[in-house]
């Protein structure tokens, strides 16, 4: 197991990890200025990372530039406040390793990595691109498996063996909603690999089962909330934890399931700080679910 | 929602309830004095509540007149120590019926019911049955949510249904495995549904959610660290008790994976408790497996 | 491969099997002679076999005595017009041994094994239970495969292995609606295994991959289409069979995802055959699903 | 339903639709001399239509830039022997219409489109997402539906909604595999949308069902077999294009289950006809793959 962390003196990470959304302006371009207000309302809410460019961030459909504009501003905003962490992903090897090196170029701690798919992948040829992504840059890369939006499901076994075998690869996050695979992975690397969950609806149990932190945009819209949750962790209060945890568990799966883009951004809007509609062809949260949303925010801050 | 545990002083049930085999003679009758011998181990490990003829007691491959013979030798052998949950399940409404009265006549503290099924069972058709038991009996019935044995799947709104509608339907015991049903049925019930977890690689996340309890046939094998973990939770140190559970998670993924008759089986054997084989067509444990198994329990105990 | 057929001199099996209900009485008994009445209503409509006690036939839901009555009223009816094909079916290896030995003296031609579960069954498990069966009778074994049902799901693997290995498994039925099953079936055997289709949507499609036959409930409702439908096959007219087939389709889609027992009981008594209801806890169709079976029955025969 | 086909003489289409592989160079950039050459061998197999640029082109994985000198050098060495069907899909839906502008100003006879995506969409989503295309170009729009690259499952109901109410999506390919899908569609439309079959193992029961053509890349490898299948479907013989299909079918598994760009590259390697190797993270075929390739298509040729 390496070392994790030289890069950055606040790794090795645990917490909240906060994940920005794209904003755009009514023209559908991207509006820097916003995303810096979205930035230092992040860090205002206690996170202890910031993420831009993953999937609330719309990365999948910007173009090279929109993701590099958003990468700088999002490292200048932060301005080593937190760890940066970006998400760098495409379909090819080689479009990918340039990325993960502009990203690293940019400033960024860490990058966060997809292994986004049209044919399927196999083991091999995963291991084989994030071994070429790692031989490229200096700075510690976040496996991420998310099955759901990559059409690829990589193992526990296969993130073990990346993250003992290849150099950068220090670090895991589960988007799958599945339990069990944070127990393979605690039992497979004996408790040495860092994992963090990335499905909100499984934040309580993820901690409970030893996640290192929570990769969520819920703090864009319950901040106050997602701390105190936090807080009750680590000071190993999971009486009080599942007390918040399900407060809060109705607001965290409505935003799952409307779609983060959509749903954050209605929140953004409800809370002052509008910020555009996703990008075609996804559609904007619908009126009702606009006021399901407020009501939800609303029942958890009386 | 209706008061829970008028029947019998132990309720309403909370912690740890251990599940039977069925022990068989060579010839392949029940062993009716060596169960007497289990139902002592087990209430000897600590559990609050002892269930024979569920899963692990192979019901479903005893004649009427064994699953009675063991029902009334598990009540007798427990002298109301701690309450009695008897599995009663069978495919026509008729029998089922029949089997949960002869379990109320016999003592049962209360009954375990699954939907098995030959043709899927709409919602409907699996409210009427379980209304139809509820009015022939006057004890609880636990509602047993376990699609991979039954063949049918309760949904969360289902099970809260029932236990709102359905006098005798008190309480619900999950073994899909998926935490989110739980947090379903705490939010469909606003906290009021008594659940128990029923999928052993899950005791800590269900735990961590708010069971009310665990129905495990792992306190025959492992049951002062079965114990250990109950205590941690109940004291809320959720850090020890992640320690426990990841510890015995090997033990427990095991003897889930083999197949519960067989491998508690062949763990009850190791510890000079033989108690058969289970019958056919499902096999005994193989050779390898029970030395993996001897492996993990030793490694355990060290 | 064994020579197929000796028993019966209506073997090697081939064209429309069609499958019975159980009739009840109003006060819920098997109403035997209804039945007899329905197995001449089958022979009538062309069928190349009588296949009682399937899914269709509830045979699930009998009691032994019941089922052996049944059994019994259908060879006795069938006069050994066309063969019979008794469903034998139960949990333990002892009671399918049992059953299928009664069903052999009772004077079948042949009987059909599925592999009911509780717990999954291993394919060694699988193989250990019909090489237990086929060593206690003398009369051909159709392996039956319905994962819906049974719980269990055969490979094409394994039930070659089968009808390779074990004297008289001579012929899989595969319900899985699975086409590549079929293909996988025939490129194992080298085109040797006979295969029966038992998923009414896919007769077309398991006719053109080479089926011997097609198992189904249709011919009580719709027999006069169901053998137009297989004369077109057997003339290689695919053009007048797919349209044959695409205009029995929507009846044939409805049976199904209605359940067989409750719609083929349903367009019984439409027909002036009243056969009671499906035993509880299924339920018998609604109102609304009736009057749309009707519809479509009676556009069918315009 | 629209007139499907004033803009190409030999619309509607019907038969084989055959899909070229994007070639490349050994230094990784696209070989348009032998994409020329591949278009020659597949028109001389008697394929009935061309299109590039599909999964089998490795479109996703190619520049804006290298797709549209693939889709231009294809129109051009095609010179409208048969009609030319470009695959245009992007994430975004502006992408996705400049696309379709770009392969109509090239001369393609149609586009097929797949609703790749990152966050799953909504049938609201596709629906206008294809409405947006439709209103920019004036040729016909393949609407595919090929969950397990997509990443999204289009139903017949959406499709034939889409079909029915816009104005330029006019034919429908299938890859789900599932033929209850192509039963729905003509069930829905009155047997009236034009639907192809793009699942090599599903060739002959989607010719059964009504399948008004096959897309795919087999007769790069075995075009006379095919052909052969073709012509037997067309005179109505089954039990030959069974017999012919079977043969074949080990080699349309085999390229399917091996990814179709490495497997058809490696099959074209072997007829003289080198193409290059698929771009990473894809690998090509391994060695042992490759010569069971070999003999595969040695026994068929046998």
């Amino acid at each position: 197991m390496k070392y994790i962390g030289l890069h950055f003196n606040l790794f090795p990470l645990r917490g909240v990890i906060g994940y920005l959304v794209t904003p755009f302006r009514v023209e559908g371009t991207p509006d820097l200025g916003r995303l810096t207000d979205l930035v230092n309302h992040l860090i205002e809410q206690g996170v202890h990372g910031i993420a831009p460019l993953g999937s609330t961030g719309e990365s999948a459909y910007l173009s090279r530039k929109e993701w590099a504009d958003v990468a700088r501003t999002t490292v200048e905003a932060t301005g080593q406040r937190v760890p940066v962490i970006v998400g760098a992903s495409a379909l090819t090897t080689a479009d990918t390793v340039d990325m993960c090196r502009t990203a690293e170029d940019l400033g960024a701690d860490a990058v966060m990595v997809l292994p986004i798919s049209y044919w399927k992948l196999t083991d091999d040829e995963i291991f084989q691109h994030y071994h070429a992504i790692s031989d490229a840059i200096d700075i510690p890369i976040m496996a991420y498996n998310n099955p759901a939006t990559a059409g690829v499901d990589m193992s526990p076994e296969l993130l073990w063996r990346m993250v003992r075998d290849i150099e950068n690869v220090t670090m895991v996050k589960e988007s799958s909603g599945d339990i069990q695979r944070m127990h393979a992975l605690h039992l497979l690397s004996n408790g040495k690999l860092p994992f963090f969950n990335g499905c909100n609806p499984l934040a309580l149990e993820a901690f409970a089962a030893g996640a290192h932190g929570w990769c969520t945009a819920a703090p864009n819209l319950i901040g106050k909330e997602v701390a105190n949750l936090w807080n009750a962790v680590e000071s190993n209060d999971f009486r009080k934890a599942r007390d918040l945890f399900l407060k809060q568990l109705p607001v965290l799966s409505f935003i799952l399931s409307g779609g983060l883009p959509a749903t954050v951004k209605a929140g953004l809007a409800l809370m002052g700080k509008p910020s555009g509609v996703p990008r075609l062809p996804l559609h904007p949260l619908g009126e009702d679910d606009a006021r399901t949303l407020a009501h939800l925010l609303s029942n958890l801050s009386s």
